[in-house]
C-alpha cells in the first residue's frame, strides 16, 4: 500500500481517515498491522480497517502519529484512559510523552510573617505590606521543582531522602507574588488560605521593634495544590 | 459465530462495532444474546444489532468487555447511569467495580495550634513555623482510610460503631502538607479554610512558655470534602 | 404496528432507535402519534420518523420511556431545556421527576464559638478543639431540611412562615463535621469560611472560665450553599 | 413548498432536519432564503440545503425558530459565539433575547459587624450571633439589582452616576443568609471570605457596651461575584 | 472551481461542507491547495476533499475563514491544540489573533489595611467601613495592564524591567470592588483571602486616633488569578 494512500479506520464504531504513511510512522501494533499485506487486515462490512478499541481516544493516538507529539486539551479529562489506549497501541514514544506529563500531585503551603513599614512621619504616610521571610512546606522533590534557585534551604539541609516533608524552607526573595506565579507556572493552584494575627500578651517589646509595626504583625499563609 | 467476527451494534441509535468474541466474553445478557444462534437476534433496518439502551453509556460497557476492567475519564460524571446499565446489561464483574469505585463520600477537617520558633538570637533570625499538633475531625471510618498508620487515636479509644465522629485525633508526625498530600491521595480537596489568633486576656504566661511565641499563636483550620 | 418493531427517529436531525413498544408505555404525544396508523407519521426523506425538536435530548425522553425513570448526569446543565421538552411531549411523570429532582437553592451558615480543652497537667498535654455550640444560620425550611431531629430550635420557636430566616437555631450534637456531612448528603458544598479570635479587653474573667481557654477563644464560621 | 415539508440542512457538515413552517416563522436570513423558490437555494451534493456556518451552534438558532425562545444550558459557553450566529442570521428576536440574558459583570463585598449577645445568665446560656449592621459594597448599579427595596442608601445619597462605587450602602434587615440568597438568584457566587477580631487597646469601653460582648466583636466579609 | 460551489472535507474522519470562496479566502496551505486544479486535491473514497488533521479543530479553522475573526467558546480549552491547527493550515491572521488572545498568566495580591469610621454620636449611628488605602502587588507589567491611571506607582518608581515585582503600588482611588471589577474585566477570578486585626499590644495611641476606629484595625488581602 502507498504512503499517500487514504484509508478509513472503524474503531470501536468512530470512522477515523488517515494515510497509510500516517500509521507506518511508528512502530507498535498499527505499523505491524500493515506490514502483512492488505489481505490480513480486519475489515467491517464496508470494507473499514476494523480495530475493536474505545473510538473517542483514537483522535490522540492519530495525532501522535501525524505529529510524533500530542498537545492534551488543558481540561484533559481521561489521561488514564489514553495510556491503556498507548500501551494497546505499543506506542513507546507516547507512554514516555504521557509519562512525562504526568507531574506528582501534591500541596505546598507558602506563608509569611508580615506587618506594615511605619515611618518617623506617623499615619499620615503610605504603609506597604512588610514581609519578614517567604516560608515554603511540602514535600522536598515537590519544592525544588517549583522554586529552584530560589530556594533556601539552609535551615533543613537535605540529609534524608527526596520524599520527605519540610517546613523549613524559605525563599531568597521577599517577592509573594512571584512564589506564587512559580507555583502557577509548575501547574499548582491556589485552594485556600487563613491569617491570623498576634495577640498583645506580650507586655515588653523586644528591643528596636516600632510598636506599631509589632500592632500590625500578622501570619497569612496560602494553600496551593496540583492534581 | 465466529469469534473474529466483526459485528455491528445500533444502541439507542449510536453505532458501536467489535467482535463476537467481545460480547460472548462475560456471562450477562450480551453473550445470553449470542447463545441462541444468529437469527434470534433483534436487528434494525440496516442489519445492525438492535438494543433499545442509551447509546453513549455502551462506550464502556464495550470497553468493560474489551479489557475486563474499565478506567473511567477523571471528571466522569454519569456513575449512576452507568451503573443502571451495567445493571440491564447484568455484568456482575462490572457492578463490582464500579461499587469499589463508589468511595464513601464526607469532610475531614485538619487543624493545628501553631506558633513561631523563637531562638535566643531574637528577630534577626528565621522563623519557622512550630506545630504543637495536627488535629484530625470528622467520621471515624474515614480518618483511618485516609490516615491509617499516621493516626493517634489513644485519646479517643474506639469504643462505638464505625460510623461516629470524633473530634479527638491526632498525627503521629507533624509535617501539616503530609496530611493534606494523604488527604490528596484519597480524593479529598481542599475547600476552605480559616485562622485565628489568641487573645493576650491571660496577663501571666505559664512556666516555660517563650512570650514572643505566645504572641504568635494561633489556630488554622482546614476543610477537606470528597464527593 | 407490533410492539417488538424497531423504528428509527430523526429527531431534529439526530437519529435515535427504539421499540414501538418503549413510545407507547406512557400517554403523551409520542403514543398519540402511534394511536393513528403508521401512514399519519411525519417522515423524513429517508423514511425516519420525524420531529422537529432538539436532537440531543431526547436522549433522556427515550431513556424515561425505557425506564419510567431518568438518572440525569451527575453535572447536567441542561435541566431547563429538559423540561420544555418533557412538557412538549406531555410526559407527566417525567415532568413530576424533574420537579422532585429541583430542590430549593439558598445559603446555610454553620458557625462555632471554640477554644481548646486546657486541662490541669498544662501545655505538654494534647489540647483538642472544644466546642460550645454548633450555630446554623439561613431559611428556616433549608435548615430543617438538612438537619431534621438534629436541630435545636428552642430558642427562636416558629411562629412565622416557613420562609422565613433564621439566626437562632443550633445543633443537638457538636460534631462539625457530621453537619458538613449533613450538608454534602443534601447537595450543599461548602464555598468560604472565615474565622476570628478575641481581644482581650475584658480584664477579668467569668468565675470558672479557664484563662488558657479564654486566650484562645475564637469564631468559626463556614457558608454553604446549594446550586 | 408546504409548510409541512420536511427539509434538510447540511450546516457546515452537521445535518439538522425541520419543516419549511419552522424556518419560515420569523423574517430574517433563513426565511428570506426561502422566499424565491426551492431552485434558488443552494444545497450540496446530497441535496441538503447548505449553510455555510457552524453546524454546532445550529442547534441553538433552530430552537428558537421552533419556540421562539431559547433556554440555554446552564453553563453554555458559546454565548459570544451564538451571538455572531443570530447576527448572521438576522434573528432580531433572538438578538434581543441575547443581551437581556447578558447580564452585567461584577463583584460585590457583603460584610457584618457582629459579636455574640450574652445575657444575665452568664456562660451557661446559649450565644447566637449578633449583628450590628449589614454593609453592602460594589457598583450602585448592581446593589440596586440585587437588594431592590431591602437596600438603606440613606447615608449615600444618589448624586452621581449609576455606574459609582459606593461603600456606604446597608441593609434594612439583619439577616445574613437572606443577603446571601438574593445574591444567588442575581446570578452571583461566593468565592472568598475573610474575618478579623478587635485589638483590646481601648482600654474603657464605651458606655452601655458589654464587656463579653465586646470581646468577640468581629467583622467578616464576605465576596461574590458574577461573571 | 466556482467560488460559490458547495465543497465537502474528511478532516480525519469528520466531515466538513463549506465553499470554494470561503477556503480560498485567505493565503496559507487550503488556498495553495485549490490553487492547482482540482485533481491535484487528495479524495477520500466517496470522494470528499481528503486531509490528515485532527476533525474536531478544524471547526475554528472554518469559522476563521468564513468571518476572518474567531470567536472562541468562554472556556475553551484546546487553545494549544488550536494553535498548531493553525500553524499546520499557515494561518498568518489565526496565529495572530491567537496570540492576541494568549494573556499572560500570574497572580495579583490586592490588601487594604481598613477600620470603622466612628462619629462622634458612639456605637447608635451606622459604621462604615474605612480604608486608609488599597494596595496592589505583582508583577509589574501585570499591575499596569489591569489598573492603568489608577495606579499610584510614586513609592516605586520604575528603575527595573517591566516583568520585576512589586509591593509598592496603591490605587489612585478607594473603592475596593472597582478594584475587584478592573480585575474581572481583565480575566482574573479571585481565589483566595485572608484577614488579621491588630494587636493591643502598643498601649498609648499615636495622636489624633480615635480609639475605637484603634480597636478594629485590620488588613485583609485577597489573592487573583489569571490562568
Amino acid at each position: 500500500m502507498d504512503n499517500d494512500q487514504v484509508i478509513e479506520f472503524n474503531v470501536g464504531g468512530v470512522f477515523y481517515s488517515t494515510t497509510v504513511g500516517t500509521v507506518k510512522r511508528e512502530p507498535g501494533r498499527l505499523a505491524e498491522m500493515f506490514s502483512h499485506g492488505a489481505d490480513a487486515i480486519p475489515r467491517d462490512s464496508k470494507g473499514k480497517i476494523f480495530i475493536d478499541r474505545d473510538g473517542i481516544l483514537f483522535r490522540y493516538i492519530l495525532d501522535y502519529l501525524r505529529n510524533q507529539t500530542v498537545i492534551l486539551p488543558e481540561n484533559f479529562h481521561e489521561k488514564g484512559r489514553l495510556r491503556a489506549e498507548a500501551e494497546f497501541f505499543q506506542l513507546e514514544g507516547l507512554l514516555r510523552f504521557l509519562d512525562n506529563e504526568n507531574r506528582q500531585s501534591g500541596y505546598i503551603t507558602v506563608g509569611y510573617r508580615g506587618t506594615f513599614a511605619f515611618g518617623r512621619d506617623g499615619m499620615s504616610d503610605v504603609k506597604f505590606r512588610k514581609l519578614a521571610r517567604i516560608i515554603v512546606c511540602g514535600r522536598v522533590a515537590l519544592c525544588r521543582e517549583v522554586f529552584g534557585e530560589n530556594l533556601n534551604e539552609s535551615r533543613d539541609p537535605d540529609r534524608g531522602p527526596m520524599d520527605r516533608y519540610t517546613g523549613r524552607f524559605f525563599l531568597k526573595h521577599l517577592f509573594l507574588e512571584q512564589a506564587f506565579d512559580n507555583l502557577q507556572e509548575a501547574g499548582f493552584k491556589c485552594v485556600a488560605s487563613c491569617g491570623s494575627g498576634t495577640s498583645g500578651g506580650s507586655a515588653e517589646l523586644k528591643p528596636g521593634m516600632d510598636p506599631e509595626e509589632s500592632r500590625w504583625n500578622h501570619y497569612n499563609e496560602f494553600v496551593f495544590v496540583r492534581d
